[in-house]
This record gives structure tokens, C-alpha cells and sequence, in this order.
């Protein structure tokens, strides 16, 4: 089971993803410092992922000053907080597993500051095998999807380099075929980052999983011509009705499936799911640096001065998505407030 | 008004489109073997100009052997012209402009290898300016159907650069803007190649037409966010029942057009329906390198062992195409054979 960071003998390490697919290089984060540096400069991405990094990179800021005070511990943790959030400041996950590390620290302020770092890399480990279990979760249920022979289209990178491990849409697809149902991946190369030419086919490969890059215009033309099954994405948040945000490109797979009769699967966490947003027309679309299709990898593509229109996000609505695969099982978008009211009442029992 | 192949003083000049949009050289054709090199490396590229070119190529081949005999004249003229041929040897117009300048010459052959030349460069003028008009009034019956402020999505180049002059889809854009509509255009950039980002965008800021460019998956969220009216592409080839052979992406744009009810036109002379070719079903698509996706520029983007499908076309079935605009006005696909039948009977009248 591949994962995108390690801890050995308590010592931390991630994947370089600036570098995949042409080089495999594992950095040690030996202070709050690298993991900032990591997590500013996209070594480490995906909300997932980000919590974890940011929770870890958290203890391993603190770790090393077990002999200052109780007071000073406490104020070197919530300062070192606000630091790492910086690193990424529209990152969700991020601001949310250093919220929980602190909090967890705060609910008995009577311990060391050594029982305090224990504790809060207990509480990372914790967050770590919960969103591994997740992903697990998602794998298995949206497996019972998959028949044998079925030829898959994904988008983007939903797979374990954005999560603790298996990542959401490719959980699924590594259940599929390590239990043996001789499937094919399509999967689109996502311009203008190329996550899914660089970092789907990455995983993949490693994996063994048979697969065939394309572009994105391409879609259409080989879910007709390639017998595509069904398409599976990620997503960055789920409203309330089912709109989904996701990486740009979605909606027009959505559009496309549609067309050929063939499903489209949104594999995401409870935790993508917001229950604060009604549906998609409420979310913002961030715009991204018109340099990100003007250039590849820093070479020109397009005249300097032509205008660009560079949305990071579209918005697929529920009516084009067949079902949500969640760690609860499939839903489809008219059960989406029961499951989060379930999950909420859930939440409130355990504290 | 642009034309990519210029004349003046009797020497040929092109622009190098392989350098565009960040260098505009213009190269002499000094020859025969000039233009073979200038073909083959896509310094000149779309059917039409690539029609003009090779009979061009011809007359400069042979334009200074006129001290040969008239046998050894003939002789050199197919000579040179098989040889321009293999330049691209699946550009059909290609091998139709130099056909019909070789056989211009063999309906008199008391003419002197001279009179024969003089007589090479008029049908190469002739041609020439028949495409210019063509893509002129296909401009002007376009315009018929463009609003006052529309917004227009268009994809890969069918501009200027690839015609006499115009263009076909771009020759509608720029009779629209002459006109005073006030009219912006979206170009998809168009992967693998990106002829729609650094073409179509230089062809249209030289122009001074308003536009923005955007990636490929970016169509279906443009589409809705920024009320884009209408989508005109070219066409590289045409059936009888109207299904269109047009550059990759295209069938994405013709399903998103239906889903958001905006009207998707096909842009192109009569010269690109294919009276042979009864259905969509039964024309070849043409799969090109595997590097093409996974580098740019020659950089990679992608693993170097990922396996790729790269399809040059795809189709657009006829009842995704709102309208086709031709030199002799827009037609829907049910009238596609009584327009051929009109034009093999004015060209058999013209014998």
C-alpha cells in the first residue's frame, strides 16, 4: 500500500510530487519549517494528505522543546498552528487537523509537555488511519460497482498521493483490480497542471493497473470508441443537493457521460460533503494565474498577451452524477441531507 | 486582410507557422526542395493553404528550366510534382492542386516549356484567388447567424493560417468583428498541438477580435458561466449524411453545444464534403504519436512507459450540427446531397 508520507522510527518523510513522475524523491521534514516549505511549494498536495502533513508538521515543530513550560509549550503550539495554516490559507483540511491536534491538547492541560507531544502524535496517527480507513471504505463499497472486463475514465489525481493511502476514485479502482477484475483506466492528463498525466498515470504504473493516458478533448471520443463503462472522479466539495466542485474538466465529463448513457461516480469522504452549502450555485470558483495555460513547465504555449480565462473548479450538477461512493456506502443526491444528519448525530455522541 | 503564402515579384514567400506565435518569419521558396521542407515540417499546414503551396512549389520547381525541351519539361513538371506530393502524403488537396496543375498543361502541348510555366503560375493564381473567395462568402453567409454581441467558442485553427485568406470558422469571426458586432471569442487551446493556442490566438489579436483563451475542458463550465451563444469549428472532412471528421475535441464540443441548447455550426467549403463517404461510420481516424501527449515542446509531461491514445479526429455525428456554412450559403445535413448534386453538375457544365 503505497503512501505518500511515512513515519519511521519517528522520523518523517514525503514524496516530492513536483518531481513525479521522473523522480522518486523522499524528503525528511525535520522541523515545522521543511513541512511549511513542503506544503507551500505543493511537494505535498490534496486535502487529505494536507491534514496529515499539516497535524505532523505540527508535533515535529514542537517535539524537540519538551523542557519549556507547560505555558510556553502551549504557546509555541498555537503559534506554530498559525504558521503551518499559512502555508496553504484556503486549505480546509489543513486548518481542520491542526485544529484537532490542539484542541486535543487543551482537554487536559495538566500533562508535560512531553506527555503533550505524545499525545499529539497519537492524535496525527489517529487522524492518519481514520482517513486510511476511509479510503479504504470508499475502495470497498465502490467496488461492487465494477464488473469484470469494465473499462474506467478518471480525472485528475483522487488517489492515494492526496490522501494518507488509496486515495477516493482510484480507491476504487486499485479494489477492482486487486480483486482480480482485469479493468482498464482511462484517465485524462487534466490540463493546465496535468495532475492526471503526471500523477494518476504515476500511480498506476506502480500499481500495475492497465491504463492509457489521453487528453482531455479526448474523452468523448473514447468512451465511444473504447467502450468506456463508467466514469469515476473525485471531488473538492459536495453540496447539500449533490453539486459537486471538482477539478475543472468534470462538468464536461459529466456532459459526456450523459450522452452515452454511461454512470458517473463521485468517490469522496462524509467529510467533502458540506452541509453548509445548498447547492453549487452558492460555491465560489477560485481563478487561477492565466502563466498556468499561457506556459508548460515555464515554456511558452500562447502569445504573452492573450487574455485567459483559468478556473480551477466546476461545478457538475446532481442531475449528471449517478452516485456519491462515500465510506457509508453509495448514496444518490436525494439522500444526501439524511446521511449527513445521521453522520452529524454520530459526531455528537462521541464527544 | 492576412494570407500565410504571399507573391510579390514573382518570388514566394510563407510564414513559418512552426515558430508562430513567438517569431513571425517569413520564409523564401526558392525552389522546389524549399517547399517540400517548408510542407513536410509544417511551416505551412491546413488543406487549403497546403493546396496553394503545392502548386506554388510546382511553378518554382520548374519556372527556371524553361530552356528544356517541352518532353523533358513534362517530364520534370510529374517528376517535381510526385515529389511534393510525398511532402504530406495524406493531404488530399495537396494532391489535387498539383494534379490540376499538371493537367492545366497537358490540355496544349504546342505550348512552349516557357508559355507552359506562365501557364503553371495563372492556375496556381486561380486557385489561389477561388479560395479566397470561397473563404470570403463562407465568412459572409456565416455572419448571417451571428448576433450583435455574441459570444462565440470556437476550437484548433481554422483561420487564415491554414486557407488563401480568412479562413473558414475564423473567416465568419472576422466578417462578424468587420461588421461592428462587437463580438468575443473563446479558443480552446487544443491539445495535444495547441493550434488553438498559439494559432487561432495569434490570427485573432492581430486582428484585433477580442478573445480569450481557455484549456480544453474548460469548454461546458465557459459555456455556462460566461453565456457563450453559438460554437463554429471547421471540418476536415464531411459524409454525405453530414457526420464531420474535424480535429479532436470536437464531438466533446458538439454534445456540451446540445446539453446547453446553443447552436454548433461547421464551417467549410464544398470542397470538404465527400460525396464517396455515405456516413461517419466508414471514415478512418488517423492515430498519431504517443509523444505528441506525453511531452510538449519536447519536455515530458507524462511517464515516459505510459501507454497513450492519441486520435488525430474525431466525428461529429450530423444530428449534433446545428448548420453547415459553405460558399453557396447554410445548409442542414438533409440537404448535404442535393447541394453536392448542384455543384457536380455546374462542374460538369464547366468541362
Amino acid at each position: 500500500m503505497f503512501q505518500p508520507i511515512q513515519l519511521k522510527n519517528n522520523r518523517i518523510y514525503i514524496i516530492d510530487q513536483t518531481l513525479l513522475p521522473f523522480e522518486e524523491k523522499w524528503i525528511e521534514i525535520q522541523s515545522a519549517e521543511d513541512m511549511y516549505e513542503a506544503i507551500k511549494n505543493l511537494r505535498i498536495r490534496g486535502a487529505p494528505a494536507l491534514g496529515i502533513a499539516g497535524i505532523l508538521g505540527l508535533w515535529s515543530g514542537v517535539c524537540k522543546q519538551t523542557s519549556l513550560s507547560g505555558k510556553n509549550f502551549l504557546e509555541l503550539l498555537n503559534q506554530t498552528g498559525d504558521y503551518l495554516k499559512s502555508a496553504r490559507p484556503t486549505a480546509v483540511n489543513l486548518f481542520w487537523a491542526i485544529d484537532r491536534g490542539i484542541q486535543c491538547l487543551y482537554k487536559n492541560t495538566t500533562h508535560s509537555p512531553k506527555e503533550m507531544a505524545d499525545k499529539l502524535l497519537k492524535e496525527a496517527l489517529d487522524i492518519w488511519e481514520e482517513d486510511i480507513q476511509t479510503c479504504r471504505l470508499i475502495g470497498e463499497h465502490g467496488n461492487s460497482i465494477i464488473e469484470p472486463g469494465n473499462t474506467i475514465l478518471t480525472h485528475c489525481n483522487a488517489g492515494a498521493l492526496a490522501t494518507g493511502a488509496y486515495g477516493t476514485a482510484l480507491s476504487v479502482i486499485y479494489t477492482a483490480h486487486r480483486s482480480g477484475k482485469n479493468i482498464h483506466v482511462f484517465v485524462d492528463e487534466t490540463r493546465p497542471l496535468l495532475q492526471g498525466g503526471r500523477l494518476t498515470t504515476w500511480e498506476l504504473l506502480k500499481n500495475n493497473v492497465p491504463c492509457t493516458l489521453i487528453c482531455d478533448n479526448m474523452a468523448a471520443h473514447t468512451i465511444k470508441t473504447r467502450n468506456v463503462n463508467l466514469i469515476i472522479t473525485g471531488a473538492d466539495r459536495i453540496a447539500l443537493n449533490g453539486d459537486t466542485a471538482n477539478k475543472i474538466g468534470t462538468y464536461n465529463l459529466g456532459i459526456i457521460a450523459r450522452y452515452h448513457n454511461i454512470p458517473l461516480y463521485i468517490a469522496a469522504p462524509l467529510s467533502t460533503f458540506d452541509e453548509n452549502t445548498s447547492s453549487g450555485e452558492s460555491i465560489t470558483i477560485e481563478q487561477r494565474d492565466p502563466g498556468e495555460i499561457r506556459q508548460i513547465y515555464g515554456k511558452p504555449c500562447a502569445p504573452s498577451s492573450v487574455p485567459v480565462y483559468n478556473p480551477a473548479f466546476d461545478i457538475i450538477p446532481h442531475s449528471l452524477v449517478t452516485g456519491y461512493i462515500t465510506e457509508e456506502g453509495i448514496y444518490c443526491a436525494s439522500k444526501i441531507p439524511g446521511l449527513l444528519q445521521k453522520k452529524l448525530q454520530k459526531e455528537q455522541k462521541n464527544v
